[in-house]
């Protein structure tokens, strides 16, 4: 058996604490499964001082350089979140001949590309599973064993937050505020929800998921973004008697127009794989040319699993180590491919407009589609309000996101429309 | 970039002939994702004469020795089923230092621990990806994603063919034997259907995911297997007013009392991440101490989806071959583990009796139950017979199944009972 490999941890926090309640508890079976025992041997904390009982016997410092500078630690596990510092001390690390596990989707969206190709120059492993998805494995799946694929599809679940909000609004007719305050009470909502209600984490998700999935670059500016704030239990309701659940999705397509990267609100048919994934549970669907499709699912967050994501790392890094097997699988990204600009995806969407309820509205309403080169699949008029309004719910087929813009304006013209009160995609090209 | 990498494919059916699609279609990826080129070299096929246009350019050869001993080709791929003499061609393409890939179960899970010894003794690699879940991605995400977990459980719908007609029985009422005959004609099913609905086919896969989770070999030998031949539509329809769904399960746990590994179909509460996988298709539901849970869904068979995984373990060995990293996770079983009996294994079971519709029969029967050491969690009387006869349906307490096994006895000594109908795991335990 070689000599130990040594680990620096950067952070104790959730996801920090659990690395060093799964490292302990199952480091029997790790030192087994690497075939050589991994040792934590110092840990960055911000205050030394504070007592941290569960990691009694392991060096604490406040000092990065007494991690990067240490020869003998060869892997680095950046879990302090954020941009600043946790780039430039992975960047350091990398420079340092080390490699590096991390769960830090920030910066992964944002500069994975730096990060690469310091790895890359100094032949060092560069992880980041726990980045998208928590505790489910997706970036090695994607990265290995979907490899024979073309991938032309991903879509995921992958903001444990919203999704249990959207699960409730669904159980039980809630409004969005009151499940805020829920969510917020159980503590899966932030006191300033913005990152996930505004879709903004899904995002960074989005970004690294196409990244992969596509083999070339996307960052988190690429990526359109719209939350949920905008989703009523009316809208809800309208999905349910129609066989869709409302769902946030972060979705990645290529198609020939080139390759689309958005998050928003998805009306998903109800026998959709992603559509019973309730809760604070995460899935990733993907679909491909051969495997056709795939989906995985679990837990998206939470510190032993999101630390099982980061061991399972360690591990794979470790068996480079004992391996000499540096950069088997490193960055991916080996193609430019063309974006393609959000008026040209296309998609089939839910529009719910206020009207005045009198005769012949729903026929101009249809013209007013028509006019736009909007085709509908269906158009209801219901759910009389009162005061003379009606609300009317049409389904469109599958059209340029331009064309349901110019329908917008066109609807939003008409004298019988005193409103749009939603707009949301349809996800229908399913099989 | 390296001298292509040569490839020699045993068999071309379903599956290899989709190896070669998949491998022709994605080659341009395929080969920027390894940094090299992979040459499909010759093709063992039984009559080289008979016209095979997807295979125009290939060396074709009805000796296996062109392929076992040319030097120029690395990697086997074995796709012809069955024991012999795919077996003995894997062991000789071993034992010449060739790394092996192969979807075949039937090997795998009664002489896997001869080719891993023969891979080791080699330093070669030997996959199987395909041989489980077809084109699911379930034996790397065990072996190297949940790599940081102790796994305590594994489920899964591993056969296609029978949940394909336990879904059918559901949707429609149909009896099992409609439902095999409309499987039979889908080509689902084969005329003789035994090795799947007699639960051998899943039984396979059970003994290796088992394996891999529990890291002890398991052989078929092991696994205690009933299949679906008894389930009737009132079983069904019980069920479903109970809120569970009827699935066939390859089941592996790791308990106080050791492992246990088996196979029989279970009653599953309706919102089990495994009781919406409908149809052809196929999950594996995995509780490891860190992830929690984590489930891997996607189609179990077919020629495109199992090449998938063919062609991923393809492009991971040539990745090996390309940084001399053989061998860098072979063998996983690096226990061994006691296997827990099957009566001491424990469970809720649903029980359905045949009675004398008479008073007194259901305190007669709950006593029954008692006397065995069976309590109950619910007892009804139901759906009347003809002719003075009624039905029982109990659901028991988690129970040992020796238990259940003399409150069988005891039952079947009533007077009061007619038949046993039938007896039926129920899958309670989670979360
Ligand atoms: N939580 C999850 O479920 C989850 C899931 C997936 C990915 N992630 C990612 O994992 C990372 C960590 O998340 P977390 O939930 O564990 O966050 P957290 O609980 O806030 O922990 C962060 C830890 O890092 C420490 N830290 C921050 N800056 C530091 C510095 N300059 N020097 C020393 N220590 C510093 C903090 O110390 P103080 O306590 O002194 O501030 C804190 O202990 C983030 O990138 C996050 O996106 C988290
Ligand atoms: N089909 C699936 O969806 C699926 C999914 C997962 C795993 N698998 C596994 O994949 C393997 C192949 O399955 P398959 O469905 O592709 O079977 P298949 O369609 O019957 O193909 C087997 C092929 O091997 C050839 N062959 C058999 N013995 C041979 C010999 N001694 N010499 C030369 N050629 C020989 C057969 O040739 P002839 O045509 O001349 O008989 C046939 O072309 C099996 O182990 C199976 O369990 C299949």
């Amino acid at each position: 058996m070689k000599e130990a490999i040594k680990i620096g941890l950067l952070g104790s926090g959730t996801v920090g604490s659990g690395v060093v309640r799964v490292l302990r508890e199952n480091m029997e079976e790790i030192t087994a499964r690497v075939g050589t025992r991994l040792v934590l041997a110092k840990v960055l904390v911000r205050d030394v001082k504070k007592p941290r009982p569960y990691l009694e016997g392991v060096e604490l410092t406040d000092r990065v350089e007494d991690i990067l500078e240490d020869d003998e630690i060869s892997i680095v596990v950046e879990v302090m979140g954020g941009i600043k510092p946790a780039k430039d001390y992975m960047l350091r690390a990398l420079a340092a001949g080390k490699n590096v596990v991390t769960a830090n989707k920030d910066v992964v969206a944002q500069y994975g590309h730096e990060l690469f190709d310091m790895a890359e120059a100094h032949d060092a492993d560069f992880r980041f599973e726990a980045s998208v998805g928590g505790g489910i494995p997706i970036i090695m799946p994607l990265k290995q064993c979907l490899t024979a694929n073309r991938i032309t599809e991903i879509m995921g679940i992958v903001n444990g937050t919203t999704n249990y909000m959207l699960t409730k609004m669904s159980e039980c007719g809630a409004s969005y505020d009151d499940v805020l305050k829920e969510a917020q009470e159980k503590g899966y909502a932030e006191a300033n929800p913005s990152a996930d209600v505004d879709g903004l984490d899904a995002a960074r998700k989005a970004a690294i998921l196409s990244s992969i999935a596509f083999n070339t670059r996307i960052s988190l500016d690429d990526v359109s973004v719209e939350g949920i704030t905008k989703i009523t239990p009316d809208d809800i309701a309208y999905a349910k008697n129609l066989g869709y659940v409302v769902k946030l999705l972060a979705i990645g397509k290529e198609t020939d127009e080139g390759i689309n990267v958005r998050v928003h609100p998805v009306f998903l048919p109800e026998e959709h794989p992603l559509a019973s994934v309730n809760g604070v549970f995460n899935a990733i669907f993907v679909r491909g040319n051969a495997v056709g499709e795939a989906m995985f699912y679990g837990p998206g967050a939470g510190s032993l699993p999101t630390a099982s994501a980061v061991v399972a790392d360690i591990i794979d890094v470790a068996r480079d180590i004992v391996n000499h097997s540096f950069g088997r699988v490193n960055c991916t990204c080996y193609r430019k491919k063309v974006l393609c600009p959000i008026e040209k995806t296309r998609s089939s969407y839910y529009v719910r407009l206020l009207v005045e309820d009198k005769p012949g509205v729903l026929g101009a309403i249809a013209t007013a589609f028509g006019n736009a080169d909007v085709s509908l699949q269906s158009v209801i008029q219901t759910q009389r309000d009162k005061k003379e309004h009606a609300e009317i719910v049409a389904i469109t087929h599958c059209v340029p996101h331009a064309n349901i813009l110019t329908a917008l304006d066109v609807l939003n013209a008409l004298p019988v429309v005193s409103e749009v009160r939603n707009l949301i995609r349809v996800e229908n090209d399913r099989g």
